[in-house]
């Protein structure tokens, strides 16, 4: 996910953002902490751990209209609102999630936790070991999509949620969405996964790699073992880079960038300095991302996306889907090269072949694997229409 | 350019692959000291160069049989037979050129030269610099296409070629080809240009700035300054893994990887070593490159790359070609993503808006941007015909 690639400039206005009619508003964090021991799918053991969440809107006396947002790789708990007056950017699906919005708070509940493994505030590799009082590092259990979304569970379990009105996720965020409707059937009415996969090709384990190895290159890594705080900034910063460009389109990149060089530079002299903007961009993307990122967490959720294999796991795509119960929406976007649409039709395909009631909706979009977050009216009207049509099939509760 | 991704498995004959009719058998490279000062485009002054060659076939009488083949980022002088017996592979495009095949020795004398910045024989960032007697590193002049043509002009002139019968190169080897025929109309008569561009997109800067970072950002790149053999081996290995993925396609590394994954590795093992086979692949890659290329090279000729702009430096691309004399044939390769075939259509349609005679070809591949390395006969078809066919036009020396 990309930090402000497509992001309209702010604008100045009498009321300020966060005291909009149609915003969450002011925002606050909070941690559940889950104080017992939870086993991750390796068989690896941890006494307990914290998921850092927001939610927006209210639950009601029926606890059945909670909306799960789940969020990709880079992405956290913060998807709506503001933390503080202040702050340059809302949360990153601000545009999807407010009063009367696609995902409208006043009718849903709407919770999103940074994933376990992740480093926003959940447990993962940076948070402190209690047998060693010092970070996991690589000690930290492998973390798996079904171990994120267990975790999410036991969340929306202490939150009183008897069931999920709808849980909607882009890219990873749509890999834990599936697996949700997989593990917890009878739990999960709507799922609407976007960009998204059953599995990733070789091509994206591959950028996948070149990442983790210019982190665990980085004499900084040590094997992992570092203080908060510091680490291998150098090939963190390498590695988003690379992931940026797989995040967008080349069409994308050449309408906002283009060959034009950075107003500094002289277009007819050479240096290994900043030429073009789009490396400034670039810079700029590895840069920011190293002072919210922990690099552990970085490789273990790229291996999380890699080992994601419903096929694999369940022994045929159509086996997988075959407990599903909710109603599915897949949704993919034609300029995605990442997940591409090919990916996501296989997908709906194979939940209509499980019998499922499945839907497929194709964006055209020129803005690669993060058009999952465009601000497009067309999205919106998809998103909305979904979550509010009714639903034929009403689970029997009195068994 | 890759190293053997699909490099047909030797066979066990009788006759020893270098012995073998149709193939031009042992080879030796030469160089070329041009020992006059040398100017490049940046205004930049060496007091010489070399450049590294090799030959195939026999200059004929009238000194306008040759054919000039040039390489890409990573390529070298040595595009066809074998140094040794014992090789393990003969030079990149042996099954283009040899007796009887497209590229036909028995009627062509072929020449090939590392480029000049190159670091494999010729003068480059890694050669001595006479005033301090330690590798140039930095210090090396900015090298452009343009220097790179004008550098083998030198030695073509120097090897008696009155005029080129045709060039042919992929990659930065077309633009090689395409700015040749530009600064030299009469000097040449036929170009064939493949996989290649007028102009890099954002997104081909943007992944030549990343691995440029890679190996600028390792510390021991020491601003450019490191010992022969010594220097930033990681950041460079991560440069080339990230690259090689553009050089191929999602399709033929999902047809030779997939998903499998190492014998020695658990499906259900989890781990930051090798796991799927891709990931070993790549990491061959990285380390197969580090024994052979110069990391200050490869930022001075990725920096030629990006800079190589036709429309830019001419105005537009059909004044850029209006000087064209010879016969054109641009093929581009539909899987091809780094310079995708729009790309290379656009080339041949300036040319025919410039009134030049040119020709366009689009083979249908799934091996991405390396398929112009391609074992094709459909390739090769094209390749001989172009460089066999009358031509009309007759240059008239009389004058």
């Amino acid at each position: 996910m990309t930090d402000d690639l497509e992001i309209a400039p702010a604008v100045e206005t009498a009321t300020p953002r966060h005291l909009a009619a149609g915003e969450v508003g002011l925002v606050a964090p909070r941690d559940y902490v889950h104080a017992l021991p939870f086993t991750f799918k390796s068989g690896q053991v941890i006494p307990g751990f914290t998921l850092r969440y927001e939610t927006y809107g209210t639950l009601n006396a029926t606890r059945d209209n909670a909306v799960l947002i789940c969020h990709a790789l880079s992405g956290d708990h913060h998807c709506a609102g503001w933390h503080t007056p202040t702050d340059r950017k809302p949360g990153w699906w601000n545009n999807l999630i407010g009063p009367g919005k696609a995902v409208d708070t006043r009718r849903f509940f709407v919770v999103c936790a940074n994933v376990l493994g992740g480093c926003q505030g959940s447990t993962g590799p940076s948070s402190t070991n209690p047998e060693t009082s010092r970070p996991y590092g690589t000690l930290f259990p492998f973390v798996t999509i079904r171990d994120m979304v267990r975790a999410q569970k036991l969340l929306l379990d202490h939150l009183g949620v008897t069931e999920l009105h709808g849980i909607i996720g882009g890219s990873m965020g749509g890999m834990q969405a599936l697996l949700f409707a997989i593990e917890f059937p009878y739990f999960i009415r709507r799922v609407l996964a976007m960009a998204t996969t059953g599995r990733e090709s070789a091509q994206a384990i591959a950028f996948n790699e070149v990442g983790r190895q210019a982190i665990m290159q980085d004499p900084a890594w040590n094997h992992g073992d570092y203080a908060k705080d510091a680490g291998p900034k150098v090939g963190l910063a390498i590695a988003r880079m690379m992931a940026h460009i797989t995040y967008v389109s080349d069409a994308s990149m050449d309408r906002k960038f283009g060959r034009r060089k950075k107003e500094t530079a002289n277009s007819d002299a050479y240096t290994f300095d900043v030429q073009f903007e789009v490396e400034g961009y670039l810079r700029h993307q590895g840069q920011s991302f190293i002072n919210r990122f922990d690099a552990n967490s970085y490789l273990y959720i790229t291996r999380a996306l890699d080992q994601f294999d419903l096929a694999h796991a369940y022994g045929t795509l159509e086996g997988a889907f075959a407990p599903v119960e909710a109603d599915t929406l897949v949704v993919g976007f034609t300029s995605d090269w990442l997940f591409p649409p090919e990916q996501n039709r296989q997908l709906a395909l194979a939940l209509l072949r499980a019998g499922k009631r499945a839907s497929y909706a194709e964006l055209s979009t020129d803005l690669g694997h993060d058009s999952f977050l465009l601000e497009s009216e067309e999205l919106y009207a998809i998103v909305r229409g979904f979550l509010e049509r009714d639903q034929p099939y009403v689970f029997d509760y009195s068994i």
